[in-house]
């Protein structure tokens, strides 16, 4: 019999590629999947030749977790999240979506398990934001979490909690730190990331693209092919060597602006470097300033995580997956 | 004018003992205290001389934690939890007092700072109980928190909010990591911990005492005055070093069973050391196994917390403090 995968927040940037990849492969980790739960605050779009059902639904309502879990699916993929920005600019619904949902969503799955047995893998994502400056050069497996945004503290109880309900055989959960994604498909955003994705895309589609801070801010990265493929390997991982320790940073790869400037060059030549147009901003550069430039992920190395190895490769999967193999 | 303090579970132990040590100071730091709000889940002792009001609440029932903060204390001390043994055997009253009543707790003063600027300073008593092993061979402070008991789970979770409700001007905020307290007053009770004060106060009384784990198991102390020692000062202390890194490992004193022993030989001879009974229990010495060892609480040393020096120390604080400055 096939696997029941409930995805909460299907019609995200990393839901839909997520969802996309499930239904090519027809399954994860060898085994197949025909039924598919996914929920978004926008109805997701399912994928053809699967039962089950995409709805929209708000996770932190009363009953709305309840009703996601009630088919009883094997694996969960908890993306849904308010996003930093806006967790920042608006704190009760930031507290609401991200804190309150995601215990409501614990909550419904324990609520299951006393009606009878029930064990998922619960993969939730959470972000390098749970950590804030000041840093070391390289941030190791145990460093601490001091988040220096709602956003990141949202996260940081959420990796809390799925840690206890974990300890407490409620459910058998993996919390993934994912990197900042680059590059990002889609239309420039405001995100005081956005540009890090934006100097590569915006250039390799022909269009001019804004560079606000210097080369020399160092930032860690992985492709929305990886994210992916880090939450299929969480899926199908064996945790028990996770211990209680169930939240892993991942891997991912360090690079300074001038090695991403370098990189384009190398791809698609002078011509898209003169696209990126400096102009300083200050604000985003303070901003930049507090997020961790490096960490040395050996927990999830050591369990089979991959990341991207250079920024030459960030931006072939990018072409390929989005530029449909080649530059226009 | 006076200063009107909070304090939520002033009826426990430590929570008597700090309200008993203002009450004689007639102040914190220098500063009159004319007003006592004391909350407890039994009725707190007022002391004589204070206005104020003291009243039995659940912090965690509606409207509560608004009442508690509706005369706008300028100094609250949030000692009120459910501890360890008790949130580990009961999940849902263990989340509702120790998360939901401390994320209560905050949320009222936010509503009130909403009304009219607010500002209160925030001492939130966590534990050691955020840490879980496997440790290093000292814990330092940038170690991370990943605990192994609900207890520890919710005190993390507190601690996080803190921070971003201090970081967002909220309140002023400081998170005090406790040792384990050592001596206890009272009577023996079933804590895993409990023999730790046991085989000092027991023997201290003429009383048999029993030892239940090797000479050779190392924990970090601090006695009963210290703590009181460590709230007063997080009450007074420039908040503005600690950035956004506002919980603090206090300092405390790491000790082998064999030094308490000894220390308590020093103090009142082998008659004393005679009434410890050896009987091994494996359980308890599974879960001691599992808990922090040694600290380095540079960061509190640095803003000037003190704890104990050696054991014969804590001995003589509770012969001073509970068996009127002499043995029986």
């Amino acid at each position: 019999m096939g696997m029941h995968v409930l995805v909460i927040g299907a019609a995200g940037m990393i839901g839909r590629k997520l969802v996309a990849r499930i239904a090519a492969d027809g399954g994860i980790g060898g085994r197949k999947v025909d039924k598919l739960s996914l929920v978004d605050v926008v109805p997701p779009e399912m994928p053809p030749g699967f039962t089950g059902k995409a709805w929209a639904a708000d996770i932190s309502s009363p009953g709305e977790a309840v009703q996601m879990v009630a088919g009883r699916p094997e694996l969960i993929f908890h993306l849904a999240a308010i996003v930093s920005g806006e967790a920042e600019a608006d704190f009760d619904k930031g507290y609401r979506i991200n804190l309150d949902g995601t215990r409501l969503l614990f909550e419904a799955i324990r609520a299951e398990g006393m009606k009878q047995p029930y064990m998922p893998r619960v993969v939730f994502t959470s972000s390098i934001a749970v950590f804030g400056a000041p840093f070391p050069g390289a941030i190791n497996d145990e460093f601490f979490t001091t988040p220096l945004t709602s956003y990141g503290t949202q996260k940081a109880i959420g990796e809390l909690l799925l840690a206890d309900y974990s300890r407490r055989g409620i459910f058998d959960g993996i919390g993934i730190r994912l990197p900042t994604i680059c590059i990002r498909p889609g239309k420039p955003n405001k995100a005081a990331s956005g540009f890090f994705s934006g100097i590569l895309r915006e250039p390799l589609a022909g269009q001019e693209a804004v560079l606000p801070v210097p080369d020399t801010v160092m930032h860690w990265h992985a492709s929305p092919r990886a994210a992916v493929g880090f939450l299929l390997h969480a899926a199908t991982l064996d945790t028990a060597p996770l211990g209680a320790r169930r939240n892993l940073t991942m891997p991912g790869l360090a690079a300074t602006v001038a090695e991403q400037i370098e990189a384009l060059r190398r791809v698609a030549g002078d011509k898209a470097v003169a696209l990126i147009k400096r102009v300083p901003d200050e604000t985003i550069g303070r901003i930049v300033a507090g997020w961790p430039r490096r960490f040395e992920a050996k927990r999830a190395e050591a369990l089979g995580f991959q990341a991207e190895k250079n920024f030459d490769e960030i931006i072939r999967v990018h072409i390929e997956d989005e530029l449909g193999g080649r530059l226009p």
